[in-house]
């Protein structure tokens, strides 16, 4: 059992906490992805310096590698990745259907070959529950089915009722304790009886937090939307309620307005390593030659070491030069900006204000980049850090 | 000008302050190498955290990418990779004979073709020396030709009178200033007459320290510290001494005990970042099945945030899982090994125990690692340390 508590609403949009055995969870919150027991490039006191209370681990990259007997030998994934926070794994039913070999599904479960090294694998819900709590997931993720995009009504619903049975087995399967969650998922891709026949199967099961699941998968921004206004208002408002996998700074802002509290998405740090950066004003490509002599942050307003300390011109140089301290600032960066997305979230859901600060957001990433430095006076450049020495 | 002041001797072996524009630098002193501008996979207030206080940056990388006028319009190295300490920059010589294509050796000096995109420069000892100035180096090398290993004594004695003529122009256009100071290189590969006389050559010249160059460079340790014993005693006594590209722990402390006081080598970093790890019981190899279950840190007495932190399963796992925070961590680790491999030798010679010291040295590095974990009690695990969230 977690516990959620909601703090003030504005609108469909909540302000609350989640609290679990490692800590709690301000909600809305953004969850950095750890796929192989890390944020990639960055150290998880820096992950946490962000801002970042919970991140996500990955089921089915860890039961591949290290192994979860390995993890649980040294004392579960928060000491074995020294991350003492909360940690969401997913159930591995993702990765299965995008990353692994020659799969069959079956009504137990899937049969699958590793994508590192071929061999074979049977994930079912009651591995995946058990794999999780070998973890010490302080929220555990139902092993479901992700629908693909397309599906016709006929595809989503086969593979939303195997997913809902598949459920009910998770939530035998599943151990409870104290601080410890299981959260169920809806499918349904985007047929809004669907979605309710699945919420309807959830909630007779009874979970400690409901997923909205099969979205951004490819149906675009607007059918993503269209499917929350149809699917959130079905789920209830004592539990907190995650949408997988997203998204941009544009999705998340306009899901935390329909009812959301929980996200996931590799885009910042994945973003990171490509040198795309994350501003207020939109993505910036930090490989474009228009930065090679800009002695700006590339944020102004950003406190992350990269725009505290170093000018576009350094970045731009690290990723050309192929440095990895590119990818490990410009993910700092990100992971900073989405975290600061999300005070902000939860400050203007506190004070009421939610609707200007989505304005100001849109009207600032409508904006774009300030693109050639309006001059180069010193007070605009970053300035020395002389205090570390 | 450069100030060097001795504090202490032991033998041979001395202890010092060098004291450049951008600070002091407590020798003998090992200098981390950060190539283009970055210390692979650190953030530069990470690399003061070990203990480093003069980095070393590459001329010949710099020039090509991002160029010496962008980084002088930054305000020069310092500024542009957020390090306030000392540099030290080297000519640009030694790349150009390893990295560069279709070299051209003349008087002047080399035309040489980029190995980044086949352009084509000409460096020479002024170009040099004028590079070094824009970067802002606080130590300038002379532009040389590193003799290549083996060399006849009549190719070392060309190859070195070559250089001495080079050391004398870059001592014309080195413009002088207040902490700002220029090293002379002796060359004459195996040859201890013409490491006489190339040691006559610059200290008529008269320069603010002095390296020994064309070492480690193939030859082995016995011919690099017989070349050393007849080499050191012919520099100044009142001027730092300068071991270039040097080396394992075991050439550093062996040199100092000959009276070298600066090293710089990448072979903590690049080693960090293949899984290879320095501890008093020599390297370790972390990719390693052996390291895949085991709790205990890399080295038990280290502080670094690896060691610190991290088991060697986690950091075994990482490398199988070619995670950036593999080299990360393992870099971290590798650069503070060697600071406080030097912190140790500084300690032992102001004590007069230089002696003692370098038996204990030999006694750990001949004992090698301790295979297996004695029981995995808790107490030799790392703890999780809950002090970040």
């Amino acid at each position: 059992m977690t516990e959620f508590r909601l703090l003030a609403t504005d609108g469909l949009a909540r302000r609350g906490i989640l609290t679990t055995a490692h800590g709690p969870i301000q909600t809305p919150a953004f969850m950095p992805v750890g796929t192989q027991a890390t944020v990639k490039g960055m150290l998880p006191e820096q992950v946490a310096a962000t801002g970042a209370e919970i991140i996500l681990g990955n089921t089915y990259h860890l039961m591949l590698r290290p192994g979860p007997d390995i993890v649980a030998g040294l004392g579960g994934l928060h000491h074995f990745m020294n991350w003492p926070g909360p940690i969401l794994t997913d159930s591995g039913g993702f990765q299965v259907m995008s990353l692994a070999g020659l799969r069959k599904l079956e009504e137990s479960g899937v049969t699958f070959r590793s994508h590192l090294d071929g061999s074979s694998h049977h994930l079912t819900p009651e591995r995946s529950i058990a794999i999780q709590h070998q973890l010490d997931a302080d929220i555990t993720m139902c092993f479901d089915e992700c629908t693909p995009w397309p599906a016709t009504e006929t595809q989503a619903a086969l593979s939303m009722r195997l997913s809902m049975r598949w459920a009910r087995r998770c939530r035998e399967a599943f151990i409870n304790r104290p601080g410890y969650g299981l959260f169920g998922i809806v499918q349904g891709s985007i047929y809004p009886m669907l979605r309710e026949e699945s919420a309807d199967s959830l909630l007779r099961e009874g979970f400690d937090g409901y997923a909205v699941g099969g979205l951004a998968v490819g149906e675009g921004q607007e059918l993503m939307l269209k499917t929350l206004d149809a699917t959130v208002p079905m789920l209830p408002t004592n539990k907190p309620r995650y949408l997988m996998g997203v998204g941009r700074p544009s999705d998340i802002v306009r899901a935390v307005a329909r009812g959301i509290d929980m996200f996931d998405c590799v885009m910042p740090t994945r973003s990171g390593r490509t040198g795309q950066g994350f501003t207020r004003r939109g993505t910036i490509n930090l490989r474009n030659a228009r930065h090679a002599a800009d002695p700006r942050p590339l944020a102004q307003d950003c406190h992350c070491p990269a725009c505290r300390s170093h000018s576009r011109a350094y970045l731009h140089h690290l990723f050309k030069a192929q440095e990895m301290l590119g990818p490990i600032l410009l993910t700092w960066h990100n992971l900073t900006h989405f975290q600061d997305l999300m005070a902000g979230l939860r400050a203007a859901i506190t004070e009421g204000q939610l609707a200007t600060f989505i304005a100001n957001f849109e009207r600032d990433e409508g904006e774009g980049d300030i693109e050639t430095a309006p001059n180069l006076a010193p007070d605009i450049a970053i300035n020395l850090d002389a205090s570390h020495v």
